[in-house]
């Protein structure tokens, strides 16, 4: 298995970056690694042999996170996350992973590989810790399609559906939509039109959920647009980080009995920590495009980018694409979609 | 000082909020507190001998939690929560508060009392706790409106500033506009209408932000739609309520020394989780409507009740309705309103 990492993306790009490349190259010597990336400084970060697992493919500009995503994947040919996501197009990666501007990840995925038939939107997927024998939640979108119509958030339900079935192995996802109350007068008319149409769907769909329901263990894919799933994936990293930050604060001051408590409590808070920390997770693919793309947290650690890395080889071993054709085929009859696309293989031309 | 209290408001009424009344009662003996609701359902909670500063109001309909609003407040003339508010609209309570139906509360002060000239959607906020010196920051709309014009996001802007300023003693409120990102090419069309109304305010306004932001303590004021602010206040109680549930089942599940480290942190434990439990903010006015309207959790403990008491004793105090009267004619020159009013004292009639 080859997979190519655009080693310029993220905010501690490339030397976390690559680091994680050699994290992962070192445990997984079957797979291969491809930074994508300017020469001399990914070389800088690698050591003078580098394991022959781990090749690098020169691209030498770079999408900031500050860019338009779709203006830069345009006018940037040679963008490294436009490079990875070439090198995938043309068989000689497996995957694409990156903790680059994920908006540029989502348009250089869908200039060089094209969307699945059924799909108008591809979406970004947030996995969140939750209570219960799933452990986990995944929200979608949360941020690709800041608007959305009606049969966008269906597309969404099907694709966060196959892919917690196929990537979880969730047999039967129990899905739900996002809304500012449970009963059937709530929502606007987005979710109104939405919810008429799940109703329709082959899914297990429970209707209206709200934001805590996200953490209540009792659904496997909340679906909603991507404006409000960013507010609500950034509202919920704001308040884990600012309640391990208080607890870690209320443990310094604390006086020294509840201090010792601290001390003692350590590994359980470095848990607890790991378990809201977004970097463990590693990334999330791009759901709906053709072929793999794994985004991971743009303040990716080392750590994070070769988790990142796993979830990739993950992703390709089960066959995530497969998963998602079958769903969206089976779909047909209800839902909804607007572009009609060729037969699979025929890529659209580049944007 | 009058209050009326809506008895038969919250999934834990009429007990919890009767002895919210007796427990606040006590100890602030120169509040009368007016139980509006079903005299022998609230009787049964108190006392033979109720303190002097405990009256009871008759009322004999109630809107339950799955009602819709404003069809429930037109039809049950002798509900509790309109009842409440028909005090406050006659000069015999200074303040309304429940813990009932946020939508009905809001149908039935706007019903009653009306709203303040400026405004066209009177908004829910509520507290979050933040880092920093400041320690909270207001996040509006919360699920009063659904749907929004960037006319309405402007007028929670000067509301919300204007409420911090009057109960909060923040002198000049920092305000920011909730966005899937901080670049000005990110939102949706309303956001960025409505960022650039406010670039024109007089207000100290930040541009966009995210929901992280709420939790900085950079802000005091984040303004937002009420679907994605709903969304945004349930995913982040469920995030503290799941954090510190996770952080309790460590503890209890841990080895003994980590176990010994939990006995001794509880009471850190114990402070955090008041940190974040809603039932401690204690209520937030209903802001944009004439008069004073408290809204407090709808499961507020008899704690919590008496916390929104004292919300409600404060706000009064601080006279909000002058201070978001001010703001409103400060902003007449920049901010667009839809309803012209008529002048202050003329409320409109009965929906």
């Amino acid at each position: 298995m080859r997979l190519a990492l655009d080693a310029m993306g993220g905010d501690l790009a490339p030397a976390a970056v690559v680091e994680g490349a050699l994290l992962f190259a070192g445990a997984e010597p079957a797979v291969t690694v491809i930074l994508v990336g300017d020469g001399p400084r990914v070389r800088a970060h690698l050591p003078l042999r580098p394991p022959p697992n781990v090749e690098l493919h020169p691209a030498s500009q770079v999408v900031e996170m500050s860019e338009h995503a779709l203006a830069a994947v345009r006018s940037k040919r040679d963008a490294s996350v436009r490079v990875a996501f070439e090198l995938a197009r043309r068989g000689q990666a497996d995957a694409v992973v990156t903790a680059g501007h994920s908006g540029a990840a989502m348009a250089a995925a869908l200039a060089v590989l094209g969307r699945l038939p059924g799909v108008d939107r591809p979406a970004l997927a947030a996995l969140f810790p939750a209570l219960g024998a799933s452990g986990r939640c995944l929200l979608l979108d949360v941020g690709a399609n800041a608007e959305c119509r009606a049969s966008h958030l269906a597309q969404f339900a099907v694709l966060g559906a196959a892919y917690v079935r196929a990537c979880h192995g969730v047999a039967a996802p129990r899905v739900a939509l996002l809304s500012n109350g449970e009963e059937e007068s709530k929502g606007t008319p987005l979710t109104r039109e939405a919810l008429a149409l799940l109703r329709r769907s082959d899914l297990d769909f429970r209707g209206y959920a709200e934001g805590k329901d996200l953490f209540s263990g009792e659904l496997d894919v909340l679906v909603t647009d991507g404006f409000t799933g960013n507010a609500v994936l950034k509202a919920s990293e704001g308040v884990a980080a600012g309640l391990t930050g208080l607890l870690q604060q209320a443990v310094d001051r604390a006086h020294l009995p509840a201090r010792l408590g601290g001390l003692l409590l350590r590994s359980t808070l470095a848990g607890l920590r790991r378990l809201v920390d977004a970097s463990e997770v590693g990334g999330v693919p791009l759901l709906g495009i053709r072929g793999v793309g794994i985004v991971a947290h743009g303040r990716s650690s080392p750590r994070a980018v070769a988790s990142a890395l796993r979830v990739a080889r993950r992703t390709v071993e089960a066959d995530l694409e497969g998963g998602l054709s079958a769903a969206l085929a089976r779909a047909r009859s209800w839902l909804p979609t607007r572009a009609v696309k060729g037969p699979k293989g025929k890529t659209p031309g580049p944007i």
